[in-house]
């Protein structure tokens, strides 16, 4: 199928498919949150029946009960022809809080803005935006054609916001029914659509969560303020020692083993399509902020972290109650690099908070995930069949870049099954993904849809 | 009316007035909260209710619409005979977390605890255990003897926890109907019942918010970690800058103007009936902290303070979301002693946050209350009777010491309405005041009742 073919399907259904991926994305799926399982098995249900009706085949349910993992496939290119596998998720983070959103989270509304058409909702960049823009190309070969150019599986989970647990245990014990020669993952952003990159390395996470303890209940601040430590005070200390005053992380140990990259690596970081001023734009922010001597793409790419991301102790009412509390607690999270081990880091931070921590208070840190980075070889096949697609259809070769978030099941697919993985990402950087008003360009996503195509024409021509 | 006269009345009547004070212990008259504002009136409305029961007269409910302000009176001793002003206040901090409470904190149960029978509720202790004190021995007065040896003025609010405002533009506007010879704040505690204590000194107080902004939305902490300041890491960063490493406050200027202690008040609190580990103990904590080289109670008593009393930001969810927040915000509050000014310490705290916040957040503070410390003669009439009093139902003349909180009349009946003003506290120090599982001791309340009762007798005898 040529691309203006795809392109007039694309124009012919376009009230159909918004139609139908709004009505995806007014799903709810939040993994996080356990009074929303119903809405996430609602979510894989319609993905499955979405996958049925568009021409996929063999289609599973995998965990019905729990937070569905969705496989379906298309087989019928022939064995001698290569094999995809896409990847991508179907649950979103919570979208809290709702009052910072302009139009209601799961109540899809396209608004004009300073990038043109842009559709919101809580998901329609990370992820269903970027998987539909697969089915919509997977759709349109099927109606037109009636067949694909290479053999296509997909694999679409519930739970990549929350650790990604069916997925591992699937993949793990079905690793050759999953066996591609290219391994597609889309859940990742590009520059600009005009500055295109693709992301060779994720970083990788650990997060936990650190609580001070000092009085046996909460005291009258009047009664006992001066004689004893506010152990809220004493996790702010204990924040605030993670840090120098430049930015750099104050963990003895923490950058052991971290890769430094190759000047001309650390150049195409610098050259790469999103200066500092962009990033700070992006962000929001007056200054940037972090280590000295790197530009902000290293910093996020190929840097670690140490983030607090949540912090609750004391009075928290909108009154305002003269307390000493009894205990604070903070969520920390680290992002970690090639080639930090995430089993090391709650031991590094262990042994700063004893050395720093004072007696008059107890703490105790506990681990909730940790994930390895992951890099991809910048010359592999898929890489190298990515890039012309995305030039192809943007008229620019993408540039590479690293990713400062972290897919849990890019580590899976390209460790521990041996994939040979492409980070196709069709987001952009001011999507708002995680926070309110979430989005997608919509002139973005029809040209995902073009990528998609042409990638697996692509692929498939390969042997022609 | 002698004292075993009251002793038996207490002990004939204990069903009913034990009855009584439950009852209004178990309305939840929480001022702070204005979804409770229906409660405190009705609180106040029973209060009116139970003065006129027990034959006091001219009983006025001021503001009813508000969180009403309870005058009562009993003015027949005679124009020659002192008059005694008794304030207490009615209303209460909240009760959250209440599954931190053994019974719920508005029911209230009298318990067996390793102190005797202990009166378990949000109130027992702070205040209205302590205002009950006094409004029995008046009742049993007047139903045994038909009078009372002195003029009564009562003047109990409902809304000391919130600052105060009715009470402080009635007492203004009625500086002459409030004249007295005396005034009694029953809001403190002694030390115990073997080892009585009457405080001369209360602490003054500043309540503020400091705000640090950031981006200008939540931020993904994969996309952008490593190059922005988290506004919640920063605020953490401020916090932290408030102290030193030894306890002392880091603002310059915040000690401007405090009271040095002559060396014989400083061996006073030293010599004092809660030492270093009763404190310790009290307060439940493993070690004690703050200004080297001083002991706990003149650190609690003679010393600023400067607090974070609660602090949120980023994900408080029971999950984990992966953000750099836009914002985060502290409630601080500082505890001041004679001869600070309330207004300049928000001067001190921006002139330091402006000279160690960084570039790359912006912050402000706003200020919420403040009210200057107070000091009270330890040789005045209301005092020296007091302590006689004490003595008398005690067995032990109590010493003097200084109180770490702050209460907002007093130093509106000393330094407006020039009023000799003694602080007779019922409380113990765990009675658990503004904690979980509040209570107060029947025994102390019961001695309490005969104090009350002692002192007015001895006011009066004064002249005869």
């Amino acid at each position: 199928m040529n691309r203006s073919t795809l392109t007039t399907y694309i124009e012919q259904h376009r009230g159909r498919w918004l139609k139908a991926l709004k009505s995806w994305l007014a799903i709810p799926s939040i993994s996080p949150i356990s009074a929303h399982l119903g809405d996430v098995q609602r979510a894989g249900a319609w993905l499955a029946e979405h996958m049925r009706a568009i021409g996929l085949e063999n289609i599973r349910v995998i965990e019905p009960q729990g937070r569905p993992l969705i496989y379906a496939d298309w087989l019928h290119a022939g064995p001698e022809r290569p094999t995809a596998l896409i990847y991508g998720h179907y649950d979103v983070v919570a979208a809290t809080p709702l009052d910072a959103w302009t139009t209601p989270p799961f109540e899809p509304t396209v608004r004009r803005t300073e990038r043109g058409e842009d559709l919101f909702a809580r998901g329609a960049s990370d992820d269903k935006g970027q998987v539909f823009a697969h089915l919509l190309s997977i759709e349109a070969m099927l109606a037109c054609d009636g067949r694909l150019p290479v053999n296509v599986k997909l694999l679409i989970e519930g739970e990549e916001e929350s650790g990604s647990p069916v997925i591992s245990a699937f993949a793990q014990s079905h690793a050759a029914q999953l066996q591609a020669d290219v391994c597609v993952v889309s859940d990742t952003s590009m520059a600009a659509p005009n500055r295109p990159t693709i992301d060779y390395g994720l970083r990788g996470i650990w997060c936990g969560e650190l609580t001070v303890r000092g009085p046996s209940a909460d005291l009258h601040s009047g009664s006992f303020g001066g004689a004893v430590h506010n152990p809220l005070q004493a996790l702010c200390e204990l924040v605030a020692s993670l840090h120098d005053p430049q930015g750099r992380i104050a963990v003895p140990g923490f950058y052991d083993g971290v890769r430094e990259l190759p000047e001309q690596e650390r150049q195409a970081l610098r050259d790469g399509p999103l200066n500092d001023d962009d990033i700070r734009a992006a962000a929001g922010v007056i200054e940037l902020y972090g280590e000295p001597g790197l530009c902000a793409a290293e910093r996020i790419g190929a840097r670690p972290t140490l983030e607090v991301n949540g912090l609750v102790g004391g009075d928290t009412s909108g009154q305002f109650k003269a307390i000493i509390p009894a205990s604070a607690s903070a969520k920390l999270s680290a992002r970690l690099v090639a080639h930090q081990d995430p089993a090391r880091i709650p031991e590094f931070l262990c042994r700063h908070l004893e050395a720093v921590a004072p007696r008059t208070v107890t703490w105790s840190l506990s681990t909730l995930a940790a994930l390895p980075s992951v890099l991809m070889p910048p010359d592999s096949r898929a890489m190298a069949l990515a890039s012309r697609s995305y030039e192809a259809v943007l008229g620019t070769r993408p540039s590479l870049s690293l990713c400062g978030g972290s897919i849990p099941v890019v580590s899976l697919f390209r460790n521990d099954l041996g994939l040979d993985v492409v980070l196709m990402g069709f987001g952009l950087p001011d999507d708002g993904i995680h926070g309110p008003d979430e989005r997608i360009s919509l002139d973005v996503f029809e040209r995902a849809v073009l990528i998609s195509g042409d990638f697996l024409a692509r692929l498939g021509q390969e042997l022609d």
